[in-house]
């Protein structure tokens, strides 16, 4: 990265994106003052190059993802975004242009997820670029959502549809995809939308929540692990897109895809069957798909059933690292 | 790393070191209730193997490290030290021995430096060993030590003694180090120790305060620059231990090594020349060393000067990355 130094790449790229509380990002620190009578939710998703994203995707993208996945958490936590902290690890092949690309791209995702930056590092890492995001939000005090939350009897829900990453991510790797869907399936991969309005909206509606990202049955196994209980997931309910249901595939197959694959950052839920016509209402006001694609019930782990209700066998349940 | 999933590696080794905040480590996010009537300063740095530590030093002393700079950061805000998110991304050549030890260090620096754990992220992160800590303090409303609150006619307070960072690094490069001073330069080195207790004091004493991590001269700089005024420092004043003084060079090319190497992580404030007997009780009560190390002037920048004030020049001003 010639004649670029840390603190010309600050000013040039980041500045124009900080609020208040990052004092132009001069400082070693931020000042926050939190929002009175508000708890504070705090998360931080880390992503390197090659396990995440991929190093030849578009900065734009990467940075967008970066956010994104953050922003999720906090959603996942019935918090409105605020302000976020964004480690930066270069690997020093990155110039100018790259720089402009994923400045520009983080403006757009702060912007569309309604969060701003406040501060954050930029190191040189030889190994893989490497972004580490620190995001807070807040809600009213006592009410974040916990996975641990989720009683017998609810009902689950989830928004969007599942399994476009998935299947955006293998038309990349095999180029596979035809010019009309390259565009959803891969965009659903590369910019994952949270549903940022929805969460601060499930206060005294839902139980316990946690975004998609592991894939449906290893982050639906985290609430139920949590909470002592178990689930039942509808597998002919699991919502799918139609560029999805277009895929190469028998429908089982797709749907096996969507139950287990990861990256959707799409908002999981558990709430009292009672507030089911709310909910509706309320995601119909807000322009979200949603569906009922489960029940919590006694015992433990995630059980997937037919439309008779007789058990599928699953068997991979989710990303997970270093097995 | 066969057969250590996330999930075992953050039950196992990180879940004895959080807080309630962190909810178990279960959560996707941490639940903060901001203490009444008090701001929060929060701060963030990155460190990558073979940039910021050797990938061969022992990993206590990795997570140690890791931990302190970011306490360093909240120290010169005159924060209280609270709460922080780790992230880690591992190469996946770590065993559960590594783990262990790199545990057990975060466990003494958190004890040592008034800190505890309320969340993070584990990834996994093929280039080479990088971490993220996000440290979260808080002081009285408004009264942030800024950079940019230096006054003319400010002295300049350094806490510590300089240098003894580089000394080591240079001694575990070269192994020329002898058994009686192996320890203490190296350890400044391997285990910085920022006055955690001196930042919170210095409310109504300092003006403005930043750490030295870059290099006195650089780190001196940015307070110039943010506070719009120019800097004197005394080049016979500079503070070095005996261990240092002994190493094989001129007093003169000690003392240059002392005002622009980094990593030592002793606090750098300003303060009105009329506070100074109340610093130096304080630290003295505190059991700090505590030196006036120069004088802020009208203009702009950092001029060293020896003991007949005639200027010195300087030529490496600290470190930087990617130039």
């Amino acid at each position: 990265m010639p004649n670029i130094g840390e603190f010309d790449i600050i000013e040039r790229y980041f500045k124009p994106l900080a609020g208040k509380e990052g004092l132009g990002l001069l400082d070693d620190a931020a000042c926050l003052q939190p929002p009175d009578g508000q708890d504070l939710v705090v998360t931080k998703d880390m992503l390197a190059a090659d396990v995440h994203f991929r190093t030849q995707d578009d900065p734009a993208d990467i940075a967008w993802k970066a956010l994104a996945v953050n922003v999720s958490d906090l959603v996942a936590k019935g918090a409105k975004p605020w302000l976020y902290f964004l480690g930066l690890g270069l690997t020093g092949q990155e110039d100018g242009e790259w720089l402009q690309s994923f400045a520009k791209g983080l403006g757009a995702a702060q912007k569309h997820l309604s969060i701003h930056l406040a501060g954050g590092d930029t190191i040189r890492s030889p190994g893989g670029l490497v972004l580490s995001v620190t995001a807070i939000g807040y809600c009213d005090k006592g009410q974040m959502l916990a996975r641990s939350a989720a009683k017998i009897g609810d009902a689950i829900f989830a928004t969007g549809t599942l399994g476009d990453a998935a299947f955006g991510l293998q038309q990349l790797k095999e180029k596979t995809c035809h010019d009309e869907d390259w565009g959803y399936l891969t965009q659903k991969y590369l910019r994952p939308t949270p549903p940022v309005s929805l969460g601060p909206r499930l206060k005294g509606l839902a139980h316990a929540a946690a975004d998609i990202s592991d894939g449906l049955i290893a982050d639906l196994g985290h609430i139920c692990k949590a909470s002592h209980v178990g689930a039942k997931l509808f597998f002919d309910q699991i919502p799918m897109s139609k560029a999805a249901l277009q895929q190469d595939a028998t429908i089982t197959e797709l749907r096996m895809k969507a139950v287990t694959a990861g990256d959707d950052y799409e908002l999981l839920f558990t709430a009292p069957r009672s507030q089911r016509a709310k909910i509706f209402t309320l995601c119909q006001e807000l322009g979200l798909r949603i569906s009922v694609i489960g029940a919590i019930i006694e015992g433990e782990g995630v059980s997937v059933v037919d439309e008779n209700d007789n058990l599928i066998s699953i068997l991979q349940k989710g990303y997970m690292h270093f097995t």
